[in-house]
C-alpha cells in the first residue's frame, strides 16, 4: 500500500448504513482483500493518517483494525506497520470464498451453483515457489507450445502406470483442462453423421462443447445405483453413437463409480469412449480402493488438475495411443489449448505432493459430505450417499428443480437445477447439491432448501 | 540438488569422444541446466564426491567447473558450494537458446524457422514475483474461467484509450493468444458459404485457424510497399469474402506498416475486418511514430503478449463491442481459451512496466535488423529493411525456396520457405529471414544463406 489515498480508493464507497461505521470499515477492508484491490502483504497506513484519509476519528480506525485483527485479516509484528494477511479460516477451507463470500458480512448469499474447490493454499504456494526456480530456464527459451513438458508428461504417465495402466510419456498430450481435452477428441473422433451418447445425468461443461460442436446426443441413465449397461449396449447397437462420453470414476453430479463388471463391459463395446476421470482422486470412502482405470482399445482417458488441485491452474491431459497423440497435436485448436509452461510447472510439483494434498482435501470434503447427508435426512426427497465427488444428487418428490430452486433463490441459496445436467433438458425433479461450503453454511444452505424443496408443494 | 547421484544421473551419458573430458562434463552440465534437468539455482555437490560419482579424477572435475565458471554458469560465494545460474549472455538477449542452443557446444545448428524471442528475464521474474503475492487472495476462489481478471480487461482497454482508441473494460476479452481470439471469431464470424480475405504472405499460425475451420480463402498481396487498397476493396466487391484477416502494424513476415489512408480505407468497406495487432509494438524505427489503430465499426482488434513479452505467458484478448464480447462468453470454447489466472496477472504486471521493457527489446531488434540488413547487402535477391516486426521477407532472384531451405538446412540453417506464408502455397520464391538471432550467429547464417540462396542456380 503506497499511501493512505491509495488505501482508501481501494475502499471506495465504504459506509453502510445499517452497520456501525467500525463494522462498516472492517468489512469493506476484508471486501477489498477478498475483490485483490488491496494485496495480501501490503502495510497499513499509519492510524492517524488514515483517520484523515477517511474523515473518521483516530477511534474508529482504531476499532476498526483491531476487529480485522481479532478476525485474522491483519499480522502485527511489535514496532512496525501492520500487514494485511488471509485469515486461516479461508486459506485452510476448501469452500471458495466465493460461494459465501467468506462470510464477510454474515452469510446472506450461498452460492452453490459450482461445483469447485479452492486451491490447498499452502502447498500451492510451496509448488509456485518451486515452479519459479524452475522457470527460469524456460525464460530464456521461446515458450511456444509443446505437447507439454516432458516431466510432466513422465509425471502423469508415471502415475496412470502406479495405478495399473502402463504408460509411456508419448501417450499423454497435455491440455489446458478436461473440457480442452474433450474439444480436441471431438474434432478428432466425432462423425456429424452420428449421434454422440452421453450418460443421463452428465456434466454441463460435457454438453455445452457438444452442443457447440452441433452433435446430436442420446443418452443412457446414471444413477446412484450406477450403469445400466444392458441399456447401454442396447443404446449402441439399435441408435449406432460414434463416440461415448462417460465419468466412471466419481460421475458427476451423482457421485457414482463404475463397477468392474461394468467397466469391462464397456470397454468391450465397438465404439471409441471418452472416460472423463477428472473427479477420480476425490474418493471420499474411509477405506478407499480405487477400481482400475477404464481402459481397452477404444478408451481415451481424460483428466484434470481442476477439482484436486485448483480450476485456476488450467492443466488437464489426454492418454491414448502415442500415434492419436501425434495426430491430435496437428489441430490447429493444440497450441491455443496449450497450457503456459509455468503452469505445467506447477501442475508437475503439485503431483509430487499429491498424497499428503489429496489426504487434507478429502478428509474436508468427507466431513461436508457427512454433514450434508445429515441434515438431508426427512426430508421429502431421495439420495444416496456418494463414495466419492463433490455433491450429492437429490431426486425431488412433489416439487420441481425449477420451482425449488426459484424459491431457494429467493431465499438466498442458488443451485443448478437437474435440467442442466441432461442432455435433453429433462430430469426436472433433481437438484444437485454440492457439499463444497463449511459446515454452518451447510447448515444455513440446509434450511432453505427444506423450505424450498423438502415438503410437498400443498403443504406450503 | 540433493546428491551427486542426483547429478550424474541428470547429466546421462555426458562422455564425447571427439571432446577432452573437461570440455565433455561442462558442456553436459551446460545442456543439462538448459533442458531444466538440473535446476538453476542448485548447488553443485563437492568436487572429491563429484569426481568419485563420475568416475574421474579430481583434476577434470576441478577444470570443468572452473570452464563452467568462467563461461558464466557457476557462482561461487567465498567459503560455500557453487550454485548454477544461467549467464548473463543468455538472460539478457531476445534470442531465444534454441535458435542456437546457446552456442553451447559452437553454433552449429542455427533454428531460424519460428520469428519468436526469450523472455526480458529480469522484467519477468520480478511480474511473476509481485504475481505471486497477487494470487494468494485469488487462491481462496474457484479459480473458473471469466472473461479476464478486472484489472487485466482494465490495464489493455487503457492502453486502447491512450493511444487514441477509447476503450472501456468491458469491450475486452482476455484469451489465451492472438490464436485463441481468432478461433472464437472465426466461430462466431465465419459465413461457410462465404470465402475469408486473408493478405499474401500471411502468418501461419492464422492460415492453420482458417484450414483448420476448412474456410475458403481468398487473397489480397501486401508486398514491403504495403497494401494495395484498389485491389483489396475490387477483391471484395467480386469474391464477396464474409470476413477478412489483416495485419495493419507491422504485418507477418514483410514487417510492412499499414498507411493511414489505407487504413481509413480499409476501414470503410462492409466486412468484418480482424486486425492482428500482435507485432504493434515491435516498432524498430529510431523515432517511432505509431498509426492510429486500424478501427471502424466493423472492425475487431486483436493482440498478445507472445512477441512483447514471451510466447510462454499465453495471454492475448479481443478488443470488440460489448455485445460482441457478451456473445463471444457464450461460445463453449471460451473457458478452456481463458488464460490461467496467474498468468493474467504476470500479463498486468508486465504491461505496467511495457515502456522499459520495449525500450531494451527494440534496441536489441534493431541492431539485429540492421547487421542482418548489412549481411544482406549485395546477395542475388532483394529487400526492404522493415519499419518494425521479427523479420526480413526475402525475394529471391534465381533460385526457388525450397532449393534454397533444402541446401540450408544441409548446411545447419533452418528456415521457413514462402509457400507456408501463402493461403494458396505459393510465394516459392520468398524466405523469411528472421533478426531474432544474436549478431554473431546472424553472421554464420548469412554465410549459409549466400551459399544456399545468393547466387544463379548455374554459378553453383
Amino acid at each position: 500500500m503506497e499511501s493512505a489515498r491509495t488505501f482508501t480508493s481501494a475502499l471506495g464507497d465504504w459506509r453502510e448504513d445499517h452497520k456501525s461505521l467500525t463494522t462498516s470499515l472492517a468489512d469493506a477492508v476484508r471486501e477489498a482483500v477478498l475483490d485483490g484491490r488491496i494485496s495480501v502483504g501490503s502495510p497499513l497506513p499509519a492510524e492517524r493518517t488514515l483517520a484523515a484519509a477517511l474523515g473518521v476519528s483516530r477511534g474508529t480506525v482504531v476499532a476498526g483494525l483491531a476487529e480485522l485483527r481479532d478476525d485474522g485479516w491483519l499480522r502485527t509484528r511489535h514496532g512496525s506497520r501492520s500487514v494485511v494477511r488471509l485469515p486461516p479460516r479461508l486459506t485452510e477451507r476448501t469452500a471458495p470464498w466465493s460461494v459465501d463470500r467468506g462470510q464477510v458480512a454474515g452469510a446472506t448469499r450461498i452460492d452453490l451453483t459450482a461445483a469447485v474447490t479452492a486451491a490447498p493454499h499452502g502447498a500451492y504456494l510451496a509448488a509456485l515457489e518451486r515452479a519459479t526456480g524452475r522457470c527460469a530456464t524456460l525464460l530464456v527459451d521461446s515458450g511456444t507450445s509443446t505437447a507439454g513438458l516432458p516431466s510432466l508428461r513422465e509425471a502423469v504417465a508415471d502415475r496412470y502406470t502406479r495405478a495399473g495402466l502402463p504408460t509411456r510419456p508419448d501417450q499423454i498430450l497435455i491440455t489446458s483442462g478436461a473440457m480442452a481435452a474433450l474439444h480436441l477428441l471431438v474434432d478428432q473422433l466425432h462423425d456429424r453423421r452420428r449421434p454422440v451418447l452421453v450418460e443421463q445425468p452428465t456434466f454441463p461443461g460435457a454438453l455445452a462443447v457438444l452442443r457447440g460442436r452441433r452433435a446430436r446426443m442420446i443418452t443412457s441413465p446414471v444413477t446412484a445405483d450406477g450403469w445400466d449397461l444392458d441399456r447401454f449396449a442396447e443404446t449402441v447397437r439399435t441408435d449406432r453413437p460414434g463416440l461415448a462420453y462417460v465419468m466412471p470414476d466419481f460421475h458427476n453430479p451423482t457421485g457414482a463409480m463404475m463397477s468392474a463388471a461394468a467397466r469391462s463391459r464397456l470397454a468391450a463395446l465397438d465404439l471409441p469412449v471418452v472416460a472423463d476421470e477428472t473427479m477420480r482422486d476425490l474418493d471420499l470412502r474411509l477405506s478407499p480402493s480405487p477400481e482400475r482405470h477404464l481402459t481397452g482399445p477404444n478408451v481415451i482417458n481424460i483428466g484434470s488438475t481442476s477439482k484436486v488441485f485448483w480450476s485456476g491452474l488450467r492443466v488437464g491431459w489426454i492418454r491414448a495411443s502415442a500415434a492419436r497423440i501425434r495426430e491430435l497435436l496437428l489441430n490447429p485448436l493444440q497450441p491455443p489449448l496449450s497450457p503456459p509452461p509455468l503452469e505445467q510447472l506447477i501442475a508437475d510439483e503439485l503431483l509430487r505432493d499429491i498424497s499428503s494434498v489429496l489426504a487434507e482435501r478429502t478428509a474436508q470434503l468427507r466431513a461436508q459430505r457427512d454433514h450434508l447427508v445429515a441434515l438431508l435426512a426427512g426430508g421429502d426427497w431421495t439420495y444416496t450417499t456418494p463414495p466419492g465427488g463433490l455433491a450429492v444428487w437429490l431426486r425431488l418428490h412433489h416439487t420441481t428443480a425449477a420451482a425449488s430452486t426459484r424459491r431457494a433463490t429467493r431465499a438466498g441459496l442458488m443451485l443448478s437445477p437437474g435440467p442442466t445436467f441432461a442432455a435433453d433438458r429433462t430430469l426436472t425433479h433433481y437438484l444437485r447439491i454440492p457439499f463444497t461450503a463449511t459446515t454452518d453454511v451447510l447448515d444455513h444452505a440446509g434450511r432453505i432448501l427444506r423450505e424450498s424443496a423438502g415438503a410437498p408443494e400443498a403443504m406450503r
